[in-house]
């Protein structure tokens, strides 16, 4: 337990998928009748899709029912799934894993969305459910920015998560790094701004996948 | 001359199209060829759409062709339109401009965008071109973050620039502010974080048009 591991988010971290996921959920709060510009809607996209509509039901004063927070759910899914065909692995990111796996560093992706929904990001950058370490929403309880699946994670990987790298592109990842107690590493790749993964823990900041390649051996790689 | 007046930008700042036009520069793009992540399409909205062109196909190493400048841009005029019916006026746009009206405040639209894709998106809000005062890309030479759609903008309306303020959600809009010597004020709604406003000059920064006009006489309107 004394070797470092890289626990990754998915969506907007290792795929570029994160404003296919902004539109689907704007579309499926419409179908339910709840109007929120996009912008509130990227702001959320990251946690928990349980967590993220509780909290819009409660901006919008709409009362918080089970049946209503599956159905948006569903219709989330299904307008996601439309555009997967869309939807391209972002720049370095088979390069990144496979330079990890070269240097004997363990590495997982720890995700908020069923698998579902990743199975078809995954199948883009080379990771295979059966062979590498995934963990998603399903086999946890609470989703990001809750610890659970980084936690979950880093056991999978044999690595205490004190020894563990969080590398996510939103504030929600950033936020379960500090509450896993793991550093975090933010990518500026699904779209937020840098003083606002800074300000949620970053230690540092890179534009995607490829340019944290680049700058490997500043996180201790070797 | 000794009026202030209010120079909005259109698309993210008082209607909610920005995360479309993104998908449809995206879309434009990946037509030709060229293969860009979204988030780096999203920081460039809001500029020229002929220098976002030129910006992308010099970083990508492609030759600078009228021709395909002109194509790009013919390919995302049809893929935005395509999802014109899915845009909603931001919260408080419509409020907001008639709150300047009654205060007898001069205010005026000035867009980066051709009037063809900008009419759909001001009848949202109750803009009529014929009645009110309107600056698109089609009226100036050099569009964003050149100043000329502001300095056009402050003329139509008869007050001068440093007397105006330009309200816009992108970081060009604010560059635009300071080479026109106008006051910037930023809004969230078209996805940019606050320190990236802010960094680009912003003296204020709010999250939409409803809650810059809840706090107008921040901004001198009284």
């Amino acid at each position: 337990m004394n070797r470092q591991a890289f626990l990754f988010d998915l969506d907007g971290t290792l795929v570029d998928s994160v404003y296919q996921h902004v539109l689907a959920w704007h579309e499926a709060l419409e179908r339910e009748g709840i109007h929120l510009s996009i912008w509130r809607v990227h702001r959320r996209i990251g946690m928990s899709g349980g967590l993220l509509i509780n909290l819009l039901l409660r901006e919008t004063g709409m009362a918080i029912e089970p049946a209503r927070i599956e159905r948006i759910a569903a219709w989330h899914a299904e307008a996601y799934l439309r555009h997967a065909n869309e939807i391209s692995p972002l720049p370095g990111a088979r390069d990144l894993l496979s330079a990890l796996t070269m240097a004997q560093v363990p590495w997982a992706i720890a995700t908020s969305s069923r698998m579902e929904t990743a199975r078809p990001t995954l199948d883009l950058i080379g990771v295979s459910p059966e062979r590498d370490p995934i963990v998603t929403r399903d086999e946890v309880r609470h989703a990001k920015p809750d610890p659970d699946l980084f936690l979950a994670a880093a056991a999978r990987v044999g690595v205490s998560i004190e020894q563990s790298t969080v590398v996510g592109d939103s504030v929600w990842d950033m936020l379960a790094a500090q509450r896993a107690r793991a550093l975090g590493v933010g990518l500026l790749s699904g779209g937020y701004g840098q003083e606002e993964l800074e300000r949620a823990g970053a230690y540092r900041v890179f534009a995607d996948p490829a340019d944290m390649l680049a700058h490997l051996d500043e996180l201790g790689v070797r």
